[in-house]
């Protein structure tokens, strides 16, 4: 219970449900005179927003941000920040049908099992909706990483079913919705989600985050080390199966010799470890890839059960993402700026011996 | 900083490095009234113990564990738990020699950047010895799971390099030093790691972990998942650089009529979920799955630095195990059983509607 | 930092300052399926509120709450309960002129040495206002220990500057907005109040707070003891000074013999103790008393500083209590329901044998 | 459940009964490179260590504390500090023949309740014996404070039943075994002591403890206050029943005029306020005061129970302090050490802007 916070010095707290009045997040411990306003925040949520190409959910949401409290004329006076977004595009109707039906891969089973009472419209609690709290707190920990510390964190779209990115362009991926690294390979790409479309199916990807700029010594051994939070965050996004660090499941066919990072006094000539080592960050780039499992609200029908446990056939109508990947990179670089910030705070609690006051 | 606790309500604090006088490890959170005594620990601790066979460390600890509190008359008592196991065999001499050697693919550069000084014998804290106490911890939180609710939580390797698994037998795995269940291939399992030890090299690893009878319900959305806090928990282990849940990286190509599991009246036909939906156990085995690197620490030199910025090549002597793969199954089983045992406990706190006392 | 959570299964987190836009809270880990509407909280909102009377600010807000999710066709569903209360009849004008000066007895200088920036209108975060929010959560936590475990939660005025209770009437109570007992003595309160106004000063007040129908077994040796939580939730309170169990500070010259309660087959004798053994409720009533300072926004000019450290006289006009104790009543109620609400799930936690789901 | 942890950063969690084989705690958060032995622990262990005069328990322990880990070279390592102290004086037999009664004013009835089973041994887990790790952990705490801050945590016996202390001498502090300030009236004081030892009774007292050097701006409002954390760590030591910050309950009688405390630019002209406003060190001294019960422990019989609710009277033999308060002074620095080390290190994670590593 009491699951709804993360971070320990740097915490987020989010509430709110799909079709809720609001979605809101208590951002607390956040340092004191940072320049922030709701157009800092509004920029990811723009960029996770859905209903800004034919290859994501129809729902239509401005998202619009408001902060509540925390910051006092431009500036954060180190008490908690308060934000909220109103549902606005709530079209609970489409819902009422599927009342009492457990749609297949979906959350609808366990919280049906573990409250005894759900939220059934659009997932309720369960909903990638949730996120969009998740991308407001992360963009406060980015501006304040990126201005003290000039610290940035990016991701891209790796992979979408059979289609891997090859070349990595930063700036390839901010002119494309699908946040997809080579301009190769985009069309093959759009192609591939109007058959899945047309076909009525969805699919799975692959996103990677890169944090660069990131000091060495940031992560707690044993249990709250850098990389074991940083999981934690990552896997915690709706639909998230996988989880990796540097190498990832690659090393389990590496040889130590070819693992090792190799370190001269100008640093290390790789970085197989993903920027982490014994659970604190080596000063070079953080590297996580996550795999996001293909939506399971489909127009083809599945079988299942209803409230009552009797066999239904689900098929969902009702507006939904082909590939939950797609939005899902400003979500990924949200939880890796959250860990990030939250880690530097505590860092500094135990190894700064400056006392302001 | 204080990162040395794991759980909520069922929580672990452990203490200790490699060459110091002593580990140890306070369990507080356990239900009263829980038969216990050493052998009861023990067990997993031999499961774990290096030494017991030509291809782990030749490090040879007898690691016997004392209960120093919380248990009376064989019976817990509600209070904290200490334990401690003493360090009887470090030949701290081995490290002498590499005291201000950073070893590459070590926690050595990490730790000094960090803290500033560092117990250089044996890795001090980041030692894998260190999880000595999360399998002291994990057999208490699996007698307990195992007694009162009839969860079972196992685990083998399911890859060494190279050499996968095809065979899953639960008795084969534990009759052999690998934990490996496919019989047929264990002689060349064996011929692997010795032509490895000849090398001076070292290899990755995959384990897999699997919790049966876990009653659906457990997991705290949004942040503390289930999924989410295993993921944490496994990848706070050393080495480990890739966790999955059921499918894992395999939802990256797979389309949502294949991945979701369909369900009936019975139960679910599948389970690609890995026994959770929306981060909540959903009744059905747990499945996890975890990559090891390959040990960093070879007779073979490589390029690194001092502790004063010097170029240097460092090839370690002393005892490590040519895969680390090895031993980290009952590791991994004891985060499996901790991270469960919180959630079960966390999850009666709400939803129990019985009060004792 | 981080500091605005209390609470570890039952946690309320809060956020708002007197003159922002909003105040809000976070109540996580409430169980499901409490019946829960608006006005169950408004009910102890309007307790607390101002200007009820001529002897409070006159500062006239409804405080009207609006719960943003959690809640479900008039339900809660498990999940996180977003709360907000809108903020109508900020003067901020009033505050313009005070912008740089440092109130004594106020938060004024320690925000500004610590965060090294303020929001001045209305003490900003520190402003009593923020009390709304741990009402509103509260009255969550009473509505289940009501409904579940028939615990009640009351308190009331027991000393006002000289003035002092000496019958216990709680009818009387909820009819005069001092919460006071003991109705012979409500017009000397009344005509103390008068004086004080005129003179332009304020005073102190002690609050006892009686919670019945508490099950023995609550609360979490050594450090997480109810009475330490207590403490810790009451003292948290504006303006409060000093906290007591039971016999409190009588303690001090009580022997042995006076102050250990008898017990007999039919349970005890006395409650000196205040409903608290060793740390855990007894089953018999929680006794808890408070003392609460004077107001020191007084008319009557002090010395001071300024922001540049300069000397000043202040003397505050606007709207202040002359007794914050008058409406600290519902709020020191709130807490106490908090952290018996938290202790409670706590306590199912490690001692339930039941697991749901 | 999982109470055995105070604080967030600077965290300490202890393990123990009163006759188990060893008292334990694990003090994680230290800071690197403080220069630590047994010594600097044991100084305080000793001042706290009964035996020392006819006036407390006669049980001699010789409380040797071990180091068994986060120490190298005689400086912290940044990593978990494991402490021990082996019992070596329990008489268990002494015990033997209570292990069925209920001891009136003692945790023996709320733990049978609670847990439904207990060490009844000298009281087990709720001894003030547990006491031993807090001094411990306080030491390392006191020291780093005093050596990287200067500050100066210090404590007395402010009054025993009807003696008060008039004039407070730090010097004559540490020359008699009661902690008392006041030489004037410490023969006044034993002979007190001596008829209450005849006459087989106990009695109560108060304990004032004075921090000083501590810089403005330690505290986290709104929960985590410092005034509200000590509040916890004080009411958290056995027997405490009350506590004050500054002016405590006489608050309930002053008026503003009084009780706030004026300002110039060279500093406060008193200090009402304990060294605390809003909930955050003001610079000043922190001053607070805590209530200790009597021992319930008598040789006078008093009417109780047993574990099977038969009506008993229950006398204690065994060994007892007439007045828990003379050996507490040590225990109530070492809460307010712990406290304001956690706090001065949360305080540096939000506001410091420097980043090590």
């Amino acid at each position: 219970m009491a699951g709804n916070t993360i971070g320990k010095l740097f915490t987020v707290t989010t509430f709110g449900e799909s079709h809720g009045l609001a979605l809101g997040c208590i951002v607390d411990g956040c340092p004191p005179k940072l320049d922030l306003c709701e157009v800092d925040i509004q920029i990811d949520l723009d960029r996770r927003r859905p209903g800004t190409s034919r290859h994501t959910t129809q729902r239509r949401e401005l998202d619009e941000v408001k902060i509540l409290s925390g910051v006092f004329e431009g500036k954060t006076t180190g008490t908690p920040i308060g934000l909220m977004v109103e549902n606005t595009d709530q079209r609970s109707r489409d819902y009422e049908k599927i009342k009492d039906l457990i749609r297949p891969g979906h959350a609808d089973y366990t919280y049906w099992h573990k409250y005894g009472i759900r939220d059934y419209r659009g997932g309720g609690r369960s909903s990638a909706r949730e996120t969009v709290m998740r991308v407001a707190a992360g963009a406060i920990a980015k501006k304040y990483l990126a201005n003290q510390h000039n610290i940035q964190i990016r991701g891209y779209l790796a992979q979408l079913g059979p289609i891997k990115a090859e070349k990595i362009s930063w700036e390839v991926i901010e002119q494309n919705s699908f946040f997809f690294p080579d301009s190769e390979k985009i069309s093959q790409l759009e192609a591939y989600m109007d058959s899945l479309r047309k076909e009525g199916n969805s699919i799975g990807a692959r996103i990677n985050i890169v944090a660069t700029g990131v000091p060495s010594g940031l992560g707690e051994p044993i249990f709250d080390r850098l990389d074991a939070d940083l999981a934690h965050g990552l896997m915690s996004i709706n639909a998230v199966k996988g989880v990796e660090i540097g190498s990832g499941f690659d090393v389990v066919t590496q040889k130590g010799t070819e693992h090792r990072d190799p370190i001269t006094p100008n640093g290390f000539l790789s970085n197989h470890a993903g920027g982490i080592l014994g659970g604190i960050s080596t000063g070079q780039d953080i590297i996580a890839s996550i795999a996001l499992k293909p939506t399971s609200s489909l127009r083809l029908p599945e079988q299942s059960i209803n409230t009552h446990n009797e066999p239904v056939e689900v098929a969902t109508t009702g507006r939904h993402d082909p590939c939950v990947g797609i939005r899902a990179t400003p979500i990924a670089e949200a939880m890796v700026a959250i860990i990030l910030m939250d880690h530097l705070l505590r860092h500094r609690g135990q190894n700064s011996t400056k006392v302001l006051g």
